[in-house]
């Protein structure tokens, strides 16, 4: 049996992800910040809080005041004033002395606790019985507790999530630096792909990779640019290739798994100017008969034509690379797997990395991942699965109630 | 001590999802149909594939020619054409004949499996050896093995995947119907809370709720439509919330958490038309003043102002409302979360569901949820968090070493 070619190790592919440069930079509004990739460090400007803060309804007084209180020997303590929210207190607070504090006010100076107003009680107008001591610190968040002024707050390669817009919006921050979303461009080859909208003849084939792999671009964080679909010509996909390449950072072929059509595109990778093939063939299944090229600065994929190849690589491959160049620090993605108890016994070849689809159910608090079987040509397989396991290159096969780690899909 | 109001426990809380409609239903196209919910159900009109193909390089024949057939006593067969990509074979097969196919190619008629060509060998322009007996179906997929005519492959409720998508295209479908994405309005109150463009003077803080809020609804597949920021005014309040509500699926109003702020969120929330306040009061840490009214068929929150609670308070209670109101089917969340284990003792109160940050590290291949001291007013534990644990009413507080589930951030 021949090797039609010399596959590279998935740890090696990775290694070239160095090649390929990040993309620019741009500004935007706070409101467009969700999900993007941070490009600048955020220093806090001031110190948050401002102001040392109430996180109870209350007495704010200095805990020597209280020293001592209990049930059976309450503090009497002076009530001189009451906090409005919002505004800073006009006048202090001795010892002896309390004002009447609601969640969020800021503390007079003097203070530097909060008596919650269920350990109190009114005696008169301008007196309240303590029932308990407090600490200073007790119940309040001091001014610069949550980040000191000065101090590197986010750093450029953060993924901004919800809560990194809401720090972005506590130190004022209207616009942000942030990475722009690589534009990828997408190619559908094959004498047998029609477009969406034709009704296929017998031997003909919808395409299906144009929308699939634009929608896994949209969830890698990308912005997919579609070129449609060009048939096996050497000089049309030459051409289209170069255009596609002008107007994207990326771009990604998916074409037939034969290996004429694999050749072709080989030649027309070759052609590309400043062009070079880095990988032909990756030690995956499925999807060895990836390709990884570069034009420039620009990387060019080759994937297979099986919509579940294609789909599998841009996942467990193509995703990283797109990471990188968008600006995002080393990912957490294998911190974020889910552990599953595998259902039934899988084999697997020696020397290559196998990824599964499985399908996720839980019985009696255990995750089992159960493996869908199919032909990698059946898009039925994805529709059913939940996720993806990977089966590592050094392990034959895995046995029935393994711990194994799942990637959703 | 006493209790202000009495708290509804969260079980009971979801019961009230039943009672808020799903938003209307559009037409959309399938570029924009990636993380959308179906609103129809899909019916395959064509088998998929529509003829049967072949998954290898090799050659087209009829399984009993091969019969027999092993390295030392190949079978001899006649090449009677080759099958090009894209077209229907104008040829038949007969036994002992067969033709040169391409991965993807259209099996001719007589066929019905295929030898691939690294278990052949030329003999001559007409003839090939084969030395491998093969079994009908053998590397084909059969016309309809994918999907069968009349069958629905998808239905209403499904969360639109890159996968789906490649399956609407697969199926010509250039439009389909989706549900609309719920507009969830959001208004900041408290005298305290200023535009993010100012600067805080002492005793003001910025607000921060409008924009991590308005992150988390993208999150959860809603538009967020921001009302500003509302002093704590009856009728300011009232009037801007009858506006956000003709405008929005859904209302959020994060304000003070303080008892004085709360009585009037309720008495503002009460005045609204056709209105009654649900729940005032879930039995959750952090969290545990939050409101749910309803105006007319439309909910209205009264979040927590601290924007730790609003977050968290979001994340595992309002979540589920807006999934219900998109047309989502019953969530598979609890399927995702990740497992872990406890990286030390936590306390918890029984009688209430607690929410712990959790930031997560892996060693030694076992992934660990270490939690996140410090108050929950204090937006770097967030920051900080991967993701959210959470601690059953019925449970006590939990070992250093416990397996919990955590729900990434």
């Amino acid at each position: 049996m021949k090797d039609f070619f010399k596959v590279t190790d998935l740890d090696k592919v990775f290694e070239y992800t160095s090649l390929f440069p990040t993309v620019k930079t741009e500004q935007v509004l706070i409101e467009k910040t969700p999900g993007r990739i941070l490009a600048e460090d955020i220093t806090a400007d001031i110190d948050l809080p401002g102001f040392s803060r109430s996180t109870m309804d209350g007495y704010a007084l200095c805990a020597l005041s209280t020293f001592g209180a209990s049930e059976e020997n309450p503090a009497y303590i002076n009530v001189v004033g009451s906090i409005a929210m919002g505004e800073s207190p006009s006048f202090a607070v001795e010892q002896g002395e309390t004002a009447r504090i609601s969640t969020g006010g800021m503390l007079p100076k003097g203070a530097d606790s909060v008596i919650m107003i269920e350990h109190t009680e009114i005696l008169d107008e301008k007196t309240i019985e303590v029932y308990k001591g407090a600490a200073p610190g007790h119940n309040v968040i001091e001014k610069g507790e949550d980040f000191t002024k000065g101090t590197v707050v986010l750093n450029a390669g953060q993924k901004i999530r919800p809560q990194e817009t809401g720090l972005l919006a506590a130190f004022g921050k209207e616009k942000v630096q942030v990475f722009k979303k690589p534009v990828i461009g997408i190619i559908s080859t094959g004498d047998e792909v029609v477009p969406l909208a034709e009704t296929p003849q017998p031997g003909q084939i919808r395409d299906i990779n144009t929308y699939s792999l634009s929608g896994q671009v949209i969830e890698a964080g990308g912005i997919p640019s579609t070129f449609g679909i060009i048939k096996d010509d050497y000089k049309d996909l030459l051409g289209k290739c170069r255009e596609a390449l002008l107007a994207s950072d990326m771009l990604l072929i998916s074409g037939g798994s034969s290996v004429g059509t694999r050749d072709f595109t080989i030649e027309v990778l070759s052609a590309l100017p400043d062009s070079e093939i880095i990988v032909h063939g990756i030690s995956i299944s499925p999807g060895k008969p990836t390709i990884l090229a570069r034009s420039g600065k620009k990387q060019v994929w080759g994937l297979p034509g099986h919509v579940v190849s294609a789909m599998i690589v841009f996942t467990a491959v193509v995703k990283p690379f797109i990471e990188k160049i968008s600006g995002s620090s080393p990912e957490r993605k294998s911190r974020f797997a889910l552990s599953a108890q595998l259902s039934r016994n899988v084999s697997s070849a020696q020397g290559r990395t196998d990824y599964i689809r499985v399908r996720l159910t839980e019985k009696d608090g255990i995750l089992w991942a159960e493996p869908i079987l199919g032909k990698s040509g059946l898009i039925n397989t994805m529709i059913k699965a939940d996720g993806l396991m990977e089966i590592g290159k050094n392990v034959e096969g895995l046995e029935k109630g393994t711990a194994v780690k799942v990637f959703p899909l």
